[in-house]
């Protein structure tokens, strides 16, 4: 099996669509990363160097800094959605949901779209898009008689665990939002990313 | 009885100190619905026209945007800390609460203090005051063995409601905000300002 490389290691630049594939990986991977810790605004080449491609590696995929930010929020939902399409229990995929929320301000946001009235209409319309993907994705695996069963309650839940998350590391987010599930009597499964 | 001016009446400039309390009120108040439909950013002359003074009025009260800002918030913190100590129950102390958090975003952001970490520090020690003074009045008034009880559960609820408020008007946020005690199993008064 092809071993994929991950934002830890450092890898030479190689060739062919596997490659590629490979490159576009592990650059959401360390632009995830990257965001966590210094903001949207961090420079593009610290991504390329955390990913260990050149720049014009990073360019080829990603256009500009909204191309690759989108890409990463895009991921992020996506794991969600398939989370829930394997047919995963609520709990374990508000388990990746929260590990998300706790890594990332911009997927918060995102998952506040009726606030973003201040953005310009097509980011709110991403916004919109990926806020009913999750959305649809959590309703999937919504158990009859849920207490979040009404027809809002799911993602004001998220919203309101997205609002508890704060503090400066992973851990005391990922604390913060745990308890605020816990406040509202939700079962979350373990934090984590959905694996490979 | 002193009529008090509001914010809907003009009146002419007047002096002593009686007037110049009832200018200032009046310009707190007049700044609140003004940053509540325009913004923190909304010129200074609009206040002062809102409240019926001159400028000049509005300067001696207030030095700076900072100054009457603060003073806003002040007014929403003090509100809620005589809600407390008039010995409401806890559930009209958060509709106190309730209608000034559908009505600043810059309140909400006081009471997310500890994500406030990219503001300067004076900021950060003003927003970290203001939040333990709402959480000491909340606590006077919470009765044994209500269901936020435990250490963290009072501002972790409040910063959850905070989260999901949303939504272009005073209504639509009133109406997610208590959406969310809702989802909390909090029960909340009528959701008003306090009344002298």
């Amino acid at each position: 099996m092809t071993q994929h490389p991950t934002a830890a290691t450092r890898r030479p630049a190689n060739r062919g669509p596997k490659a590629a594939a490979g490159n576009r990986a592990a650059l959401i991977s360390a632009a995830r990363e990257i965001y966590a810790s210094q903001g949207l605004d961090a420079p593009l080449s610290t991504i390329a160097r955390r990913a260990g491609v050149g720049q014009a590696v990073l360019y080829r995929h990603f256009p500009d800094r909204d191309a690759i930010a989108a890409a990463v929020l895009e991921e992020n939902v996506r794991q969600i959605e398939r989370a829930a399409a394997e047919g995963s229990a609520l709990a374990e995929v508000l388990g990746v949901l929260t590990w998300h929320l706790a890594r990332s301000a911009a997927f918060i946001s995102l998952l506040h779209a009726d606030e973003a009235s201040g953005h310009p209409r097509h980011t709110r319309a991403f916004a919109r898009d990926m806020h009913d993907r999750v959305e649809h994705a959590l309703r999937e695996c919504l158990p009859d008689g849920h207490r979040l069963g009404g027809p809002d309650d799911l993602m004001l839940a998220v919203s309101m665990v997205s609002g508890a998350v704060g503090g400066p590391t992973h851990a005391q987010r990922e604390h913060r939002a745990l308890a605020a599930w816990g406040l509202l009597g939700v079962t979350v499964g373990p934090v984590r990313p959905l694996r490979d």
